[in-house]
């Protein structure tokens, strides 16, 4: 067959290690794909900088939208971003004609049924594998390997930064911001950390997840998010004690004909797999009705594990392999009802402050027991004021709007002297 | 697209899992390939055998061979066996043109690359992830999900049998052969258990890894096999002392130009993700340049778990997937040199059984220092005879032929009064 000839949009950390990787590996990949792969043009901000690669051979695109008009095969697009610049490029390039391979979780969640739209009129194609879950080859998983399946549920820890921060609290007992500090020092998150400690990063991958395994249209509107930035040392240290370790994660089930979304921290039993995911590692846990339980688990970020999700993407379309985006195509994509917040069930951790005296226990219990939630575990610790205890709990299985109006109430009881900190469990 | 004909020979426990499941989940399927997918034709031994599926719209095939010949896209092979009617199957639907899809790991590691050729003359295809680690879709993540990487290693465990009993065992602390009988009972292991417990079944496996991760070709006489019938609990229990579990894996590594292809028990760090894949499962760590390292857990077996497999080779067919089965067209797998298992280097498990009195484990030393054998942990237990001891050590990395040699050594130690047990160290 003909040389597959692309042009790169981006020469970042990931379009870098893309460039490293067509060259460290051309004899191989070529073998694999039966052609070779040229890097035909490449476009920056930055012509001049010294990025560790040789672009002498490449034609320099000084306007990176330039690219999508050109003689190529393939447009990878690693800007990032989820409006403006790349957006245009990448619509440009499918209704051109030229398939799509990008990176950008953002750009996918936000607007990857439009593309997916475009690719299908144009009848070109458009694949995203490092967009979630950076090298693990989670969307071909899903997409390929369980196409078989009906899937229940899928369970990802999707973002590197907070999973490294909260397995170094966990493994320090050091306080959120003195390690998010560090790991901006360190590289492992951005100046400007929101995107990831909030969990929106993580919803991004959610909503690409969420649409592949059940067909469903991209809603990332319709994702619960809370973040890290309330994880404190101390309830680390008591989830530890009753047997669990803290972690963000991102949850899409299928609950009867509805879908439930989320993002926000989770207990995880030690001995679990997901539990013991450390570091900036991603793991991706996926539920379907003729495997069971599926785990993956590899590296969520860096320059040669993403590109290796770039160059998969790009081998396979060299090599003719072309399932749906989504799994089906753009026009069966299912409008789906999602489950509210409220109506999700699920046990949780309470770290309660209350005053140190007699019958508080049972105040508690009463409040608990008047929403019909039943109380599993139960520890209290002397806290470094002397006239306060914490309160550790962990709830059975019960519906978000129950706890709710069970924290309301807590909060009216003249015992409890502070807001209690709440956790679900997964 | 039109509808996919499929023709499956064999009803047993997978066979039956693929009818089912492609009724089961039609409608999903239909979607996710853009064409419906048919059964067109079953065979089996048993035409009466009640196996809870509906075939009264399938055509019954009396002689399973008579398939390879009707009106089929995709001809199922699910009898098992490596030689024989399963054989001549293939050959024949891949002469006429058919796709292959298979599950049968020993016809594969065998005869891999002859079919491969034969359906590479007839411009056809033949797919087999079933074949490895039952529903984890490995195939498709080291051919594909990692195409731009070269692997430099694989590490697997590859048969649910064995990683059952060793699981048992080591939470029961009860004996093999006693654990083997009522895996037997329990249907967790075959009535002749040869082909698990001895690693052959593993190293079929291991073989069609090798090729697919090192563009190699096939070579099933140049695994080192060993099965798990010689692990006691006592090596269980002291093994646990040290910080490992005992796992039967098979490694492929790349070492310089030559590949190193092995099947046996080793000692596996408690905290390792390999350690803790217990029961029925298989798990596979893959190392590669670009990626660092992937790992995928899932059911190793059992009937919607494999049937699960087929099914997504049988789609990936029906969308027009195609990649090379083994990684790289027939004509460019590699011959490779493999390394003699006494050029392997690895640390080593020993319990040795000797005298009770001072002065033996500077014997002992003496002999691991005489091969430039170098002692990592040392444990001395006491053994039911009063007279004798177990020492028990971790060597650091050295040459198999060297530990040979100290073996031989230590043999002829008065002090040693039994035959060391030795296991590798992961």
């Amino acid at each position: 067959m003909n040389t597959l000839k692309i042009g790169i949009a981006g020469l970042g950390t990931v379009g870098s290690g893309v460039v490293k990787l067509l060259e460290k590996n051309k004899d191989t990949i070529s073998k694999r794909c039966g052609r070779n792969i040229e890097i035909v043009a490449v476009s920056a901000r930055n012509k001049d900088k010294d990025r560790g690669i040789n672009l002498s051979k490449i034609q320099w695109v000084d306007n990176s939208i330039d690219i999508a008009n050109l003689d190529l095969d393939i447009v990878v697009e690693l800007i990032g971003g989820m409006e403006g610049t790349p957006k245009k490029l990448c619509e440009t390039a499918l209704r051109n004609g030229k398939s799509v391979v990008t990176a950008n979780k953002a750009l996918i969640a936000k607007h990857g049924m439009a593309l997916s739209e475009i690719a299908m009129q144009n009848n070109t194609y458009i694949a995203f594998e490092a967009a979630v879950a950076g090298g693990i080859p989670i969307l071909k998983a899903i997409r390929e390997g369980l196409a078989g399946n009906s899937i229940s549920c899928v369970v990802g820890i999707l973002n590197g930064t907070c999973n490294y921060i909260l397995t170094t609290m966990q493994k320090s007992g050091r306080e959120f911001a003195d390690v998010l500090k560090e790991a901006q020092d360190l590289g492992y998150a951005e100046a400007d950390p929101e995107f990831d400690i909030e969990g929106i990063d993580a919803a991004h991958k959610l909503a690409i997840l969420t649409s592949l395994s059940f067909g469903s249209k991209l809603s990332l509107e319709n994702i619960y998010i809370d973040g890290i930035t309330g994880i404190s040392p101390l309830d680390i240290k008591y989830a530890g004690e009753l047997g669990y370790n803290i972690k963000l994660v991102g949850i899409a089930r299928k609950v009867g004909d509805k879908i439930e979304q989320r993002v926000h921290p989770v207990l995880v039993a030690k001995n679990s797999f997901l539990a013991n995911v450390d570091g900036a590692f991603n793991a991706v846990s996926i539920e379907g009705d003729a495997i069971g339980n599926l785990l993956l688990e590899g590296p969520g970020a860096g320059e040669m594990a993403t590109a290796s999700a770039v160059v998969a993407d790009i081998i396979d379309i060299a090599r003719g392999n072309k399932s749906h985006p989504f799994n089906v195509a753009y026009g069966e994509m299912k409008d789906v009802s999602f489950i509210d917040i409220e109506d999700v069930e699920s046990s949780y951790y309470l770290r309660i402050p209350v005053v140190d005296k007699a019958g508080v226990l049972k105040e508690i219990s009463k409040t608990f027991a008047h929403q019909g939630i039943s109380i599993g575990n139960v520890i209290q610790k002397q806290t470094k004021d002397n006239n306060s205890v914490d309160v550790i709990l962990t709830t059975h299985i019960t519906r978000e709007i129950d706890m709710k109006k069970a924290l309301g109430e807590l909060e009216t009881l003249s015992v409890v002297i502070g807001k209690p900190h709440i956790i679900r469990v997964l």
